[in-house]
Formats: structure tokens, sequence, C-alpha cells
């Protein structure tokens, strides 16, 4: 075991920070195989909350201590599992939560106001004069928010001025300028736009059911801005090609990169890479946060945005 | 000469409204054949305001007395032209702006955050997890508007929760919590996204010109929702070939529909046909305010939405 901490890092897309941990730590990378003669050495793994933890590696490191998620979200992470084994487990809350309402506002525009269809016409020249595409206008669009943490929250103050009506449901009763659904069913029915912005764990997988989408109905948008998980992709794909469902704008995906096969005959759908969160200054924060966190359990100190039971 | 008055509709993607105008007024429709035999009946033509008039028409119906635009702009009306042959011209204004504004951020997102060239990346399988889309945040960035009628106050009205910092010019001191540029140009240096929302007319054709466009610069995104001879588009298009402008987003082009070939070789370019103000609810309100215009006039009563010199 060498004097200087090391650390692992677990993902492949997650290898650029490797230049900002070096100067207060050895950094070791998964992919290009397992740290086998620094195993004692690893204190702390670096992991994308969204990818499950492979708990069999875990138990393969003897003085690991901390499990730090790059990203706000830690659905891959079972943190009562890590916390009984004494493992810390720190994220990035409160980084990119406004560009990610930025972008869903951003994908139902591109979605209601046909922005990519638009553009789709002008660069292949069937815009046609007499046949101008008409959307339906935004003002008094009920929109339901389901989750309303801190990007529903910014979600709502953004579709205020565009005169959308706001209600959400969420599991806890909360203090909130706008009302709170009865049900996720009471508030799908409810709506034309129904925005999933809740944070997604084992206890809410394919919240998002064939009944709630049908709920929505064939006039509705469904816009995912928080986890595929949380939609019954297979229920959502055959309601747009029924057309029980109006439109989808997603940003996450049940797996990512998605197999593109897998929307190839789906009309009425607006997809994106998972960028809702991707900005170069919201990438900075989250560095940020990291190395703040891991120089501090490195040094024994407390971390700086832990993940609490 | 017949005692039902007459009005002429100029414009075929117009025609649709005949059958609210048929139960007060003869219609007839130019591109069904100049009405001849009726040419004595006509009191009133319907207009697209963007559209230039054809004066030598206009010249042959001797009892004509109005130019009803059906649209907000009326830019291709000479109206000074039209009050000196006691011709009375009407508008719809107050009816879309807000729809035009949505639209407008749409393009701003769409652009900014790469909705339109994300849809693409997933559909075509080109999503890498390893090289993941990166944008920058909108926040902070400097929005500058063109023009601060009401379609450019409620762009600013959206982009401020957006946490877009905002400014404008326009050749009028205006009462505004904006502050006004001391120019365009000065305006365009200063902003990362140039919004153009002004109204055209013949003292401001080509008003977004090379000058301009160079200096919102290579990072810079010009967005028109306005009317496509405000830019030079000619040089627009040789600016985003050559890098020296980052980004456009356009609803309006100088010929519409544009020519595809035109914008083949262009990147960094999100198009949109003209429909910004197009949504059900906003042409609803143009037509009524149409035939409240109409049937106003025609009874030599004052309409109700003039345009004054």
């Amino acid at each position: 075991m060498s004097d200087r901490p090391a650390v692992l890092i677990m993902q492949r897309h997650l290898g650029p920070v490797t230049a900002f941990l070096e100067s207060f730590c050895s950094v070791y990378r998964l992919w290009e195989g397992p740290p086998i003669e620094a195993q004692a050495d690893v204190r702390a793994v670096v992991v994308a909350g969204e990818f499950p933890l492979d708990k069999d590696l875990i138990g393969r490191l003897p003085n690991l201590r901390h499990i730090a998620c790059f990203t706000a979200g830690y659905d891959g992470i079972d943190v009562d599992w890590c916390h009984a084994r004494g493992l810390t487990v720190t994220h990035a809350p409160g980084v990119n939560h406004e560009d990610v309402a930025d972008h869903a506002i951003g994908l139902i525009l591109a979605a209601r106001r046909r922005i990519v269809d638009g553009d789709q016409k002008v660069k292949d020249g069937t815009w046609l004069l007499d046949d101008r595409l008409m959307t339906r206008s935004l003002k008094g669009q009920k929109l339901g928010i389901v989750g309303l943490g801190d990007i529903g929250q910014a979600v709502a103050r953004r579709a205020e001025p565009m005169r959308m009506t706001i209600a959400w449901w969420g599991p806890r009763v909360k203090d909130s300028p706008w009302p709170r659904a009865p049900s996720l069913l009471a508030l799908a029915r409810e709506s034309d736009i129904l925005m999933v912005a809740c944070r997604a764990d084992d206890t809410n997988r394919g919240l998002i059911s064939a009944e709630v989408i049908e709920a929505l109905g064939p006039d509705g948008l469904l816009v995912n801005v928080a986890r595929g998980q949380l939609v019954d992709e297979d229920a959502l794909i055959t309601a747009l090609k029924d057309g029980r469902l109006g439109q989808a704008a997603l940003d996450v995906f049940l797996d990512e990169p998605t197999d593109p096969a897998r929307w190839a005959d789906v009309p009425n759908a607006v997809l994106t890479p998972h960028t809702g969160g991707a900005t170069s200054e919201a990438v900075q924060g989250m560095l940020m946060l990291l190395v703040q966190n891991l120089q501090a359990v490195l040094n024994g100190a407390p971390a700086a945005t832990p993940v609490r039971s």
C-alpha cells in the first residue's frame, strides 16, 4: 500500500476528470484494466450516478471509504448498502438544474411549435405557402410537473411567462405557489404537457406507466428530462405509434445511448442525447464539487455535499 | 355595380378566410382570375401584409376604399400612398406577439442547446457516450433585442427566468426596465444572441448588415422572427460558411418559401417556415379582427385597428 491515496474512475466518459485529480491523488481508470496492484490504495471511486454500482468490485477494494458521484443524480447507487459498509456517498446537487430546465422548455417548444419538423421542411424543400404548419398556442396549455424539486420549480418559473397553467404532483406535500394534484393519474388526466422532473430510485421505476400515458392522451405531450427508467418506454413507443399519445420529447432513455432502430417508426418524437445538464458551466461546477468532496474525504474531513440515507 | 359590396383576396394562402366573409360580402380570389366584371364592386382587398401591394391593380378598382391586412405586419403596404388615395389600411396588432416570442425562445434553445442537432444524433445513431454534445449554458448570455415592441418585450420577459442578460436597441428612446444600447452596432458587439424583433419598412431594409453580423461574431447567434428583408441574407450565409458568425436561427426569409438549395451547405442554421405566429389561436384572433374591420369599413364606420401614417 502506497502513501499516496488512489482514486478509481469507473466510466470511460468521465476520463477527462483525471487531469483535475492527479495533483492530490493517484488516478486509475477501470476501462484500462482493474487496478489489481493498487487495490489496497483505492480510497474513493468516481462514478456517473446513473450507472449501477458494481458491488462485487466495491467488495474487492479493502480500503475504500467513498463513492463520489460526478452527477447530481445517484440512482445507480444503493446508498443504504454503501452506508452500511461505512462508505460515504457524495454527489453534485444544485449545479445544473437551471440548465436542465432551459433544455426542458426547449423540448416543449421544439415539440409543440414543431421546430424540429419545421427545420426539416425548410431544408428538404417541402415548405409550401398554401399549407402552413399550424400549431396550438402554448397559452393556457396545462403543464403538469412530476416532482417539484429544483428542476421542476425552475421549469415552472420559465413556463409562467409563456402563459402555461402549472400544476404538479409528488409523493410529499410541499409549500409552493402551484397546486398539487391529488395523484399522478389525476395530474396526467388534467395536463396537456406532462414534465417528468423527479428523482429516480428503486421505488419509482416505470412510474409513468401505460395508464398514465393513456391518461395524458392523444393531444398530450410527455417530456422526460429526469431518467429513462421512470417511463415505461415500451408502452410510450406503442402509444405514440397508435396515436394514443400525441407527442414525446425525451432527453433520457432506458438504455443510453438508445438504439436508433427502436425509434425508427415512432412518430411525433423529439429526442436529445441526454444533454439537458451538459453545459460547460454545469460540468465545471460538478468538477469543482467532485474535487472538493474528494479532497475532504481523503483528508478525513466531512464531505461538502454528502448523500444522506 | 351590384348592391352587395365585394372583397378581393390577394394571396392564395389566405383563401380559407373566404368562408368567414361571405355572410356579409361577395368574395373574389385574385388567383382565380382578376374580377373584371366585378371591378366596380370591390370595396376592400384582403392581403398578407408582408407581400408588396400591386399598385397597378389597386388603380384599376374605382370604388376601392380599404386595404385589410390579415397580419400584424404591413411592410408590403405603402401606407402614405394608400392614405393619399383615400384608402384606409387596417392590420391585426397585439394578437400573435406572445406566440412569436414563444417561438423565438424555442429558436434560441434549439440553436444554443443544439436540440435539432441532438435529435438528429439520436435518430441516426451517432450518439456516443464518450463524445457528449456539450453546449454553453444560457446563464449570463447577453441577449440583444433589436426593436423593443410587443414581440421584443415578450421575448425579454421569457429570457429573464432563463438568466440571460437583456439589452436592446431601437431608433426611439423608450421607457423600459432594460438598457438601450447607443447603437445597433454597439448592441451587436456586446451581445451573444441578437434577436431581430422590429417592424420592417422601406427605411430599414438590410438593417442587419454584414458589419452588424461581423460584430456579433464567431460565437454569436442571430435570431430573426420579424421579416427576412431586415437581414442581409447573402452576408449572413457567407458569414455562417466562413465561421465569422456562430449560428443563425431564422423563422423568416428574403423570399418565402426560401430556396432550400440556398441553405444546403450552410452550417449551424436552424430554419423554420415562418411559423412564429402561426398558432390556431392567433389565426383565430386575426380572423376576428379582419371581420370586424371589414364590416366596419363596408358600413362606413371607423375601422377597429387602423394603421396610421
